[in-house]
């Protein structure tokens, strides 16, 4: 007899079928028994009234793995309209002990640390399934956009000499006698790859050896990392994202709605465009606002993102909104000068629902400014060298921008901390599971 | 004036338009010069009869930035029938120097150590843009065969605390004082993510420390994962390998025939079902043939692979043969045994073309038998504590298998090293570009 998913059982009423799963839950009445199986897609209730399969059921530990054979039968009050009359119960895996958390509770009832110590099994709750399908569809509606506008997917090492980002928060790897590093990003790789193929994108984990212990950091995540060739300014690059992010709403929409459900949770309204502040304007509204002295500072703190976040919603109706213009001197080496005014760049960061969620901007791509960029900064040349040999070959105008996948799944669904939306977290504490 | 890529330059006969990308060849004739530019895309002849025209990129390095603006002209002698008659140059960015290598030539002329040193430039030859747009082409098809059946994509840790697959061969990084290791394949995650979706697949890179120094070893790969639940066994992974492949056949054929005839290859032919056959039986085969004493060795070696290959064209019209029933002790310790022969397997390797591709099979499932499992090994089951936590929680038959995304390409082209298909590759001796 074949099997079926639970989510395709409303088109089987009156027929018998089988259906496989994890026992999530056994209801014993008086003359019935109600078991709730859950499966790789969804969940089904199931019903036994043979005292000899009550009897073959009655004592297994919730996530023992059952096959199921009955007739689907039309029942409006259970989830989806259906559910199963038992004819044959197979116990295809015993559980070995019933598990950590009570996963029909419509939350998982422990603190974060607890369950992601268990997260093999924490997981299986349709909440976080909900997340990590979230994340799927995310990533592809990613690549879907990009593809069609001719990116190339590009796999990087992440086994490096040298580091992308300056030389702090890197892992250090003995390789075979030799130092090592553990890649902070493809930075330099996509840009080099803009010489091949103009436009590409990779997602990949990437490594930061941050010591910091927030709700928001972790020190390894997947980046969405994405570079274009041939663009006017960082602006080019700006529209691009706008074009993305789009594309993975309209792909959740089309295929994670049900996620979306479970979450309780809404998807941002795009505006036509998003709004974009320049950083110095930004800085006089939100001293204007709080009172606080945040002029002269190099970047925004978290409380001030937030608090752009709320402008956003209240002067654009968005959930988005650029910031341009960051001085120069706190951007990374690559980073391309606003030819227009003296110490600022062609950078920019996107702030969505008051977190940074990207950074992105335009490039030097000439090889003479990048030997002036690293002099100016006190830097080497020498470990960049077979970088730079890209940029004395020929390199048009570029840019491009990396989003952090965990990130953006969190701030979607209002998430507290980003190692709710991560399989198995790595931080200064974790490295299990 | 709208820029077009050169590849669609057919559909603009007649009219005005843009074209940007990199000088490949200039050919300086007496009244006319000829220059060929690659974009992102493709390449397209463009004609300068203008004499000031002719003067402004007569000194210009290969690999000079150009953006021209003219006519498209049919041409039947040109690359896709079309030459751009050029009005209008634009200098958008001079090479410094000459690239390393000839570019226009239909091979580049350098021993591969060299290639790969000068790799940002050498890159951008067609030959090799075609090895990487296969790459990418085939992992779309790996996705998109996978999604139709429901796998979800997973992104798990890199950095862990238990060396996977026993504890050679592992780099070592220093975790905020505490030792951990770079992942030696998703193994335990992706088994782990079966009791949450049943089926996940992830994309991603793999360390391996093997100090081989081998035209097919790398110490960082990217890894074709896949995990299946509920299955029969290790067959139903191998049918689910075989519709893999013949995706991502089937989408090298949809998107990527222009890269296929650059390289001058052919698709493998896919069998109605490709041929099996067991371990024993091709050793007493291949003993047979070569007079070597093969029986009672634990493995294949190389060239006995070759053998099976050749075997597998002659006697079955195949490109790909599997092997099953490996004894059991070379196996991993989750291998689940052949439960109708003692000292077996029920796991499979994939030979194509007589090279190892693919590497796969069912996996124990039952916590008691992980513990004996790790026992008979004499392997403390400690270590191993958060991953077994899935099994002791109910776990299902399942299966999976792993594939070298390089050396899928390269076997796919017959290149004959896969550094030649590895973007940047990783070996003992190089940590760069």
């Amino acid at each position: 007899m074949p099997r079926v998913w639970s989510v395709d059982l409303p088109n089987h009423i009156g027929q018998k079928v089988a259906i496989a799963g994890w026992l999530l839950r056994l209801r014993r009445l008086s003359q019935v028994s109600f078991v709730i199986v859950r499966d790789g897609r969804g969940m089904v209730q199931t019903v036994l009234d043979d005292p000899a399969l009550i009897e073959q059921v009655a004592a297994l530990p919730a996530e023992s793995v059952l096959r199921l054979e009955g007739e689907v039968v039309n029942t409006p009050q259970a989830p989806r309209g259906v559910e199963l009359r038992v004819e044959r119960v197979e116990v295809v895996s015993e559980a070995a002990e019933p598990p950590p958390f009570e996963l029909h509770r419509p939350e998982i009832a422990a603190q974060l640390p607890t369950f992601l110590d268990h997260a093999a099994v924490g997981l299986r709750h349709p909440r976080h399934r909900a997340l990590f399908r979230l994340a799927a569809a995310s990533v592809a509606g990613f690549r879907k956009t990009l593809a069609k506008e001719h990116f190339v997917e590009i796999f990087t090492p992440k086994l490096v000499a040298t580091a992308t980002e300056g030389g702090a928060n890197v892992f250090a790897v003995d390789y075979f006698g030799r130092p090592a590093y553990l890649a902070q990003s493809p930075q330099l790789y996509k840009q080099t790859m803009v010489g091949v193929f103009e436009r590409v994108f990779e997602v990949g984990p990437v490594f930061r050896a941050e010591p910091h212990d927030t709700p928001r950091h972790l020190n390894q995540y997947a980046s969405l990392d994405v570079e274009m060739g041939f663009v006017e300014d960082h602006t080019t690059v700006m529209a691009l994202l706008e074009r993305t992010i789009a594309g993975m709403l309209s792909h959740i929409t089309d295929t994670a709605m049900a996620e979306l459900e479970i979450l309780g949770c809404e998807l941002p309204e795009l505006p036509a465009h998003m709004p974009v502040i320049d950083f110095a304007v930004a800085q006089r509204l939100i001293q204007a606002a709080t009172g606080e002295d945040v002029l002269g500072e190099p970047d925004l703190a978290p409380s001030h993102e937030r608090w752009l976040g709320e402008w956003a919603v209240r002067e654009h109706a968005s959930d988005f909104v650029f910031v341009t213009g960051y001085p120069l001197a706190k951007r990374p080496f690559y980073t391309y000068p606003d030819p227009s005014r003296p110490g600022q760049s062609n950078s920019f960061d996107l702030i969505f629902r008051g977190l940074e969620l990207v950074t992105g901007g335009q490039r030097l791509h000439r090889y003479a400014d990048y030997l002036s960029a690293l002099a100016e900064r006190g830097q080497d040349p020498a470990p960049f060298a077979s970088y730079l040999e890209a940029f004395k070959h020929g390199m048009p105008p570029h840019g491009g921008f990396a989003m952090g996948l965990e990130r953006w799944v969190a701030h979607l669904v209002g998430a507290a901390n980003v190692r709710e939306t991560t399989l198995f977290p790595r931080d200064m504490q974790r490295l299990m599971p």
